[in-house]
């Protein structure tokens, strides 16, 4: 029995974090195994690349560079905890994967897809995942949630406005060119409404 | 007017420090602008990559991680550090370039050539070498050598004899595949003799 691959994906402040909790707590009820894992910093490694990658305040670094150190992390992320989990039949909940990749890099840093797309097949080495969640709010909002969270700002939080506009963009684009691999989610009501969205499409696929 | 890259390539002690350090100290009595750099580790985030891929006894990296972690490392040098420094007419001594990936991970580890291939032209954007030094130097001298300077031996040094000649074969047929581009230097003489040999080619490049 193989598992599946449930990747959950949107703007800073979301709600990802809480749902993903949430939706653990609901499938292990179901006697369903669960592993909650995130990229970057899904593995030992990536714990390393993940601060490299969004420590605010530190040298500069280069978008190709970010694009490779992100793919390095996916690398090491597939081989070393998705690939394994699943093979064992897990449900594994995925806080971001190549999409957040195409958001970020492709559509709010200008990266070219087509030098994104090589790495994102590079780093998956054929992996897909089977179901992908897309919280869609309004990145205003978003930030606004995260700045009062009392969190610090990462680096990419950091970004001006209209890189995070450029993101959300990405989003609702690949939700409409992919919308049966996608699926759109109303981030803007309340957690427990948020939830009954992922619960009602998440029935489908286990039984 | 454009500076030159120099690039030093070879075995694990195979001399290429003492030569690089042996080299500048020629070329500035020659008043010539030199900077020493080296892969990984030539820019202050790649001293972070350096150390999470040579660190010995962590958790193992899969062959692709480490391909895109040195890919990585060299994007952000050839941004902050190679572009910048041959715009401003310095001759740049580099230990390890794009050969070191082809011989490491695509001779010694296996990897795809066009993987390789990929990953290096990412990571130049374009920007190559104007002249290779390969230090040709049987493997089993080189790492005794290495041995008896007391160093403690990375993760890459700690592989297998087999591993190592398999790199050394890689860059065997690099040297005959590219003669124009690729000298090879004869590195199991004197260290004065060693240098003897690169400066009688590097006069060629200064006039």
């Amino acid at each position: 029995m193989q598992g599946k691959l449930i990747v959950f994906e949107g703007v800073e402040g979301c709600g990802k974090t809480t749902q993903i909790q949430l939706t653990n707590e609901w499938l292990q009820s179901l006697d369903i195994q669960v592993v909650i894992t995130r990229e970057p910093g899904g593995t030992e490694l990536g714990i390393d690349l993940r601060r490299l990658l969004l420590e605010a305040g530190k040298n500069p670094i280069s978008s190709r560079t970010e694009l490779l150190l992100y793919a390095a992390d996916r690398a090491q992320h597939v081989e070393q905890k998705l690939k394994p989990n699943l093979k064992q039949g897990k449900f594994v909940l995925c806080d971001r994967f190549i999409y957040s990749t195409i958001a970020y890099q492709g559509y709010g840093r200008g990266l070219e897809m087509d030098l994104i797309n090589q790495l994102n097949n590079i780093a998956t080495a054929g992996l897909v995942s089977d179901l992908v969640f897309w919280f869609d709010l309004d990145v205003e909002i978003g930030l606004k949630r995260k700045r009062s969270s009392g969190e610090i700002a990462d680096r990419i939080e950091q970004e001006k406005i209209d890189f995070h506009q450029r993101v959300q963009q990405g989003y609702s684009e690949l939700a409409k060119t992919y919308p049966e691999k996608i699926v759109r989610i109303n981030a803007s009501v309340s957690k427990e409404e948020v939830q009954q969205q992922i619960q009602d499409k998440l029935k489908k696929v286990i039984n």
